[in-house]
């Protein structure tokens, strides 16, 4: 009986990097291989991009059949964007072999939303060759979706969910930065929007897998995205935001069934926030009222999300799962 | 294909027939049966006992043995006292039979606190009969012990977990307002309690099983238990509590490993408590500052949380599980 599960990772960006360091960590993961297509990281040791030194041993190969040919990995943490038909395109082939998927694309937290015939195909193959997938992540993945859905695991019954999340960006990565628009003229941050370039992805999954495990069928999805505008000149370590220009982002969205509002979240992610916080309100019987203070902090969150669905993805069984049918989430 | 579950209930006190009444509105369940020792409940109809007019057909029986003379339950509904050693000799027969057993048993939480052989032995049963048992509630069940334990799968690492809870027993049942000592002289409490007749049962069970869950092996588990003692005279709907005598209970239940303390719960039940909260502080990468305002309603809760265990129960397959075992707690 092995006593370790054999992890190997796809994508070695922020995420996929710090996933390596938080999983070298976990007695119960063996590291065993990791594939980027960047040019400039293949070939070189994990030890040396993620200063794990236990990985030295361990280079990096451009694709999934290289990777196959020294190692069997029993999930990958895929870690490499957003789009769940891209996501897709990338995890079938490893769902082939048989090997289970742990990912940080946003879309895959309720690829049925964008890509239902393919969440079909692949969740058959799933069944087939004995391999689960999860996407999952802090949000989407835990404030604005599963925690608010566990919170109801207590009520009888629940008419209206509120989620409230407001972070400060100023304490997160380059990436997050870049992605709420910073520095940016606000007409060219509305357009971006607009076109499906800028925003806070899987928003709308997250309203869709609430509205799923609600029973709230058939649900309309809207979504609004305004730029954020500093008052101020604002400094950051990756930007310079001149007064007037785009310093954060303002998302919502709703979903209204039969023309009643049953869900409404508000995110705004923008640098300089004074009251970073996450706040639930579910209003049923019983009503709940809840508040984070400071909120869930961002990319320390996510790692630890992914690294430990591993072992609850395990549990579950074969399947293209959503987060809320694995155990209860719990740190491993 | 069956599209309901049948489900019959064992138990007809207070949180009992509030789970038939929350049950009887779900689409997904069929309410089959009833069973209660008490000679003054057998043979009366549960629509009457209820006041669920579709039930009235249903009378309700004094054993197992003669309720599966006409109907074959899926689930039990088990609410029927605190004891572990005792709630497991009552749901034995329902596991021989192949039936699962969702149970407000404050004890079965964390069985294997106080009964690891029974435990052993009822989930081998539970395997071999293709029968899952859990025990659930608001607390424990949630609040104090589920909750916190969700909040820590964004967690990379956790150094301590507090939990607090103050509720405001004038708005709770009389069971629970006579449980907390209401009325009594604050030295016979103390007595009552000492014996192990008085106080919040299942504490050390919600503390097991976070340490459990956390990986935090050989905890040393230590409770106490004071009296809150009527500054004035205080009026409830059962109970006239002169000054000077108890008005509800500050139980305090601390987990340290190899000489640390990793866990602190600090529970206080009382009438007229002006501010009643539920606060979780997960000390680790990340940190996290919980408050829910005006906490989690005790009953309403609970039977929501043992209603909306039955599918996920299922799910889950056979075996005695803990509720971190199961998916996510949704509304069902």
């Amino acid at each position: 009986m092995k006593s370790y599960t054999r992890v190997a990772h796809f994508g070695l960006g922020v995420i996929g990097v710090e996933a390596i360091k938080a999983l070298a960590d976990k007695p119960w993961a063996n590291i065993v291989g990791a594939i980027d297509v960047d040019p400039a990281k293949v070939g070189r040791s994990l030890g040396e991009i993620t200063g794990v030194g236990k990985l030295a041993g361990i280079s990096v190969v451009p694709t999934l059949e290289e990777l196959l040919t020294t190692v069997q990995p029993d999930v990958i943490v895929h870690a490499a964007g957003s789009s769940a038909a891209i996501s897709f395109e990338q995890i079938e082939p490893m769902v082939r072999r048989g090997i289970s998927v742990v990912s940080s694309c946003e879309q895959l937290l309720f690829p049925a939303l964008r890509e239902p015939a393919h969440t079909r195909q692949i969740h058959s193959l799933c069944m087939e060759n004995k391999a689960g997938i999860v996407g999952t992540g802090v949000n989407p993945g835990f404030v604005m979706d599963v925690l608010p859905l566990t919170l109801t695991g207590v009520c009888r019954s629940v008419r209206h969910i509120y989620v409230e999340r407001e972070v400060n960006a100023s304490t997160r990565r380059m990436q997050l930065q870049k992605k709420i628009g910073s520095g940016m003229p606000p007409a060219e941050f509305r357009a971006l929007f607009a076109a499906g370039k800028a925003g806070h992805a899987g928003f709308a999954e997250s309203a869709a897998m609430i509205c799923h495990c609600m029973g709230w069928e058939n649900p309309k999805i809207s979504e609004t995205c305004q730029p954020i505008v500093a008052s101020r000149k604002i400094q950051t370590e990756f930007f310079t935001v001149p007064e007037g220009r785009t310093s954060g982002l303002h998302q919502v969205v709703t979903a209204t069934v039969d023309g009643l509002e049953r869900l409404k979240m508000d995110l705004k992610m923008h640098l300089d926030a004074a009251n970073p916080h996450d706040a639930i309100q579910i209003t049923g019987s019983p009503s709940l009222n809840v508040m984070i203070d400071g909120g869930v902090a961002g990319d320390v969150a996510t790692v630890a999300a992914m690294v430990n669905a591993i072992p609850r993805l395990q549990k579950a069984g074969p399947g293209l799962h959503l987060m809320t049918d694995l155990p209860v989430p719990v740190m491993h």
